[in-house]
């Protein structure tokens, strides 16, 4: 089930170094090059190569392969205002912002005043009407900050009103049944038991002590009302938490491994001798920069296309062609067009600060080494 | 004439821990929700809940009422170009700036080139000119820079083309007089004797002697042009100056107290039984964001509404939604419609770095945690 | 041949301080103020006054004025679709990219996918068809990022369309005959022997062995993208490269020396009596702030004008009306409106990281200070 192409041995070399380092630590890596797999490997007591777990923010990859796939079709228009599609979106001066704007976090929407609870994100509607009616943080366009659960929402709303699916139908249909994906919106009881609990942070020095005690003190905070908003469960908990499992919402419910990531990554690449890529000119534009600079939700510098996350200081994906998303509980998936490399990456306990495990970007690394030693 | 409502005497207990730790320390501090009084308090040596000081910049959150009222009456119309109104302005490539650019600190003129005097800012209309005619130093539009006496020349010019009444009058008929609130710009010699000064800053250890040797180095260094422009008086005497005293200049002219500026933004939110609040879609306006990241003048990351300051790391106002504005002297004023809470403070002498201090802060969080602890 | 005007031997005596405190320092620095020489001199083992060194990037100012001379007459837009000049321009959804944001570093072209050698950019035509046609790496005009090499590419091809000449024939012609300008696009056998080396970065603390070591250790990273392009000579050999001192491309290959660059600049500003300066209304607008805020590429907070860079808290030019670039081995060049000064630095070693001596900006400031003392 395992595989370790002729070349990459270091790469389960550093990935057992880590286990020895900390054996409480386990992670699923998976790349592929090409369509052609190069590493599929699980160390550690708790994941194995086909174990499924939720992989928070890294959801929001798999949802914008399935917003690729309307803009290539011609049936979404970034350039539109969102509002042709979502009439109720036109309120509080919003009659202008365009698609392009809704989907690069630059809305201005990243909390809904009052908050909002899981059951509120499953029922969806009602909370959806509400982001509708909202006037924005922020002049939408004019800056960006991370709708970490909103964008799921504004994604989802898109989908329904252009295709008449709901979001985890969509993604079913069009993705995860063609390509025979085992990455699930919507934990059903037959996949249930294949799902490996997320482990909450714990502190391994004083520093982390200090950054896990900052987290979350003042509740009006920004970054807190959107993170932790009232109701909602902690981000800590939100992966684990029954109803958005059950529910799968776009921006955070995923439930998937490395190999799934990668997989599906791959799809987004011209691979060597396999079927034309998903969506390719669509994700050309998806891919490139729209939001960069501070974050104001988060207060990180960071860099957005359409829906992806793109290479930053911090989240290193290669090169500035690379796309992807990583998710609070240290996951990752990415492609790479200026290398052909689609890369899946979990892990079993979320790291401090959440997002994506230095570990796994470190493998990352690794492998392409070795690309670069072998050409 | 003192207010502790019952509930909040943790806001008394920290202001008498400030006190102690600094026998010299003394402050006001003012706080209503829903247009009711929850502190009203004064504590060390020299200030009395009703003697008035100079608050510096937050005299700008004041100037934001004033301009909200034009706004919420269609007689300003912030996406119409600035010359409409003033049509000088036009010149050097500014004839398509609109209100709204030169109202978030994002029309590049944040100093005159050849600099002036407090003067020059009492006669107003040459300066005014002067200001008119300059080429911006950034493109306006594509950044922000705090214009931190020139906004103010900005506004009043606003308001005495649209009205044809001074910004001072303008205040008086339109706010002070109806609120009947103990906030003036321009002194007169009734309510001279109760002003108190403020005092110069003082460094309290190695840090601040280095903060205030740093500052004013090098003259030709757009903070210092702006701040300390050629011919103004230093930052540390603007609030005493007998000139500025006199004219109350509207970005930095304005005396009040704790009590007046938590009395304004409450006329901001709407009360439990009291009248409308003032100007509600105009305020719903000018408190998103329109200007964020690195502010070119002061260095440092802040955030601006149209005119109005709102929260971000070093300015909590609480919510996202708050608005408000912070004074060199120390001083602040805000209000947030997610908490309903007004709030007013002053100190007696100015901080290093100038600008809100951070007692103020600490004052305003123990009065969120006491309304959530009540909830 | 070497000149200190009266008052102003205490540049002289810093730069002494400089050769004292490393014997290997070598360095030119030249300052014109109102056309009239304050400041010619150099010292240390490897440069004399009239010596020629490679200035890296500081060549880009010496484009940027020939630039100003098209802007001047009308000739270029600044508002107009690149695509107007160069219609192969508008490929990849670039057809409305203006010419503004091309030369301010916010096209999102500072790469090209393959990676080029200097050999490349000395043919120029193909590497040329290549920029047109890619795909930015950012939504043009949405932020900035340094184009080290491709702004000269863009600059070069817009000069040759509008003029039908060169780059190098346009500034031979306009500004290095005409005004007598010891400064060289394209070096023949005949200045050949003039030109110094620049010695490659040799660190002197700890702080700078990480640095060097931190370079350049990630190929598919942004800035080593861009840098240190594939096939592309190392930065610290750029300037020396044969290649690139034949063909003298705009953004880097330009030989001069700290006299030429204070003249050139002096040419910029008014003189005392002397003639016109150059293009007065086109060095206004592109001393302007286009570009401001953290650079995509470089990872730093910077500032652009059109072409020119502004001063800004690594840069210090002066008064935030001053323009110029500084290079990559050292160099400075700049103007400032506000004083009338004109300012060339040049030094025997690249220093680390690479950019503006920081001992060239100090000299700068000794004059300023002693300018301001003279009043």
């Amino acid at each position: 089930m395992t595989h370790i192409a002729p070349g990459f041995e270091a790469v389960s070399e550093r990935l057992a170094a880590f286990t020895q380092a900390d054996p409480s630590y386990s992670a699923q890596v998976c790349a592929l090059r090409h369509g052609r797999t190069l590493i599929d490997l699980a160390m550690g007591p708790r994941l194995a190569v086909d174990s499924l777990i939720g992989v928070f923010s890294s959801s929001k990859g798999v949802a914008a392969m399935c917003t690729a796939l309307l803009i290539e079709s011609g049936d979404l228009d970034l350039d539109a205002p969102f509002a042709r599609y979502w009439p109720a979106f036109a309120a509080a001066d919003k009659a202008e912002v365009t698609v392009r704007t809704a989907l690069s976090h630059r809305a201005g929407l990243p909390v809904i005043a009052g908050g909002f609870t899981s059951e509120d994100l499953e029922e969806h509607d009602e909370l959806a009407a509400r982001l509708a009616a909202a006037r924005p943080l922020w002049v939408p366009g004019t800056s960006h900050g991370y709708h970490g659960i909103t964008i799921g929402i504004i994604i989802s709303e898109l989908i329904r009103r252009i295709t008449g699916a709901t979001f985890r139908d969509f993604y079913k249909e069009r993705l995860q049944t063609p390509f025979g994906i085992d990455f699930h919106f919507g934990v059903d009881d037959k996949v249930l038991p294949r799902v490996v609990d997320t482990l909450p942070q714990l502190p391994r020095n004083e520093e982390e002590v200090r950054i896990l005690a900052a987290a979350g003190t003042e509740p009006f905070h920004l970054l807190n009302m959107v993170v932790n908003v009232d109701g909602f469960p902690p981000f800590a908990e939100q992966a684990n938490n029954p109803v958005i499992r059950r529910s799968g919402p776009a921006a955070i419910g995923g439930v998937g491994n490395a190999r799934s990531l990668a997989h599906l990554y791959s799809h987004c690449l011209q691979s060597a001798d396999g079927p034309e890529p998903l969506a390719p000119k669509a994700l050309g534009v998806m891919s490139q920069v729209h939001s960069s600079g501070t974050d104001l939700v988060l207060g990180i510098h960071n860099r957005f296309g359409i829906i992806f996350e793109t290479s930053d200081a911090r989240l290193d994906f290669g090169s500035p062609w690379a796309f992807g998303h990583d998710g609070g509980g240290g996951s990752i998936g990415f492609a790479d067009p200026a290398t052909g490399l689609a890369f899946g990456y979990t892990t079993g306990r979320m790291p401090i600060p959440g997002g994506a495990d230095p570990r796994g970007l470190e493998l990352a690394r690794v492998i392409r080494n070795r690309i670069r030693s072998m050409r």
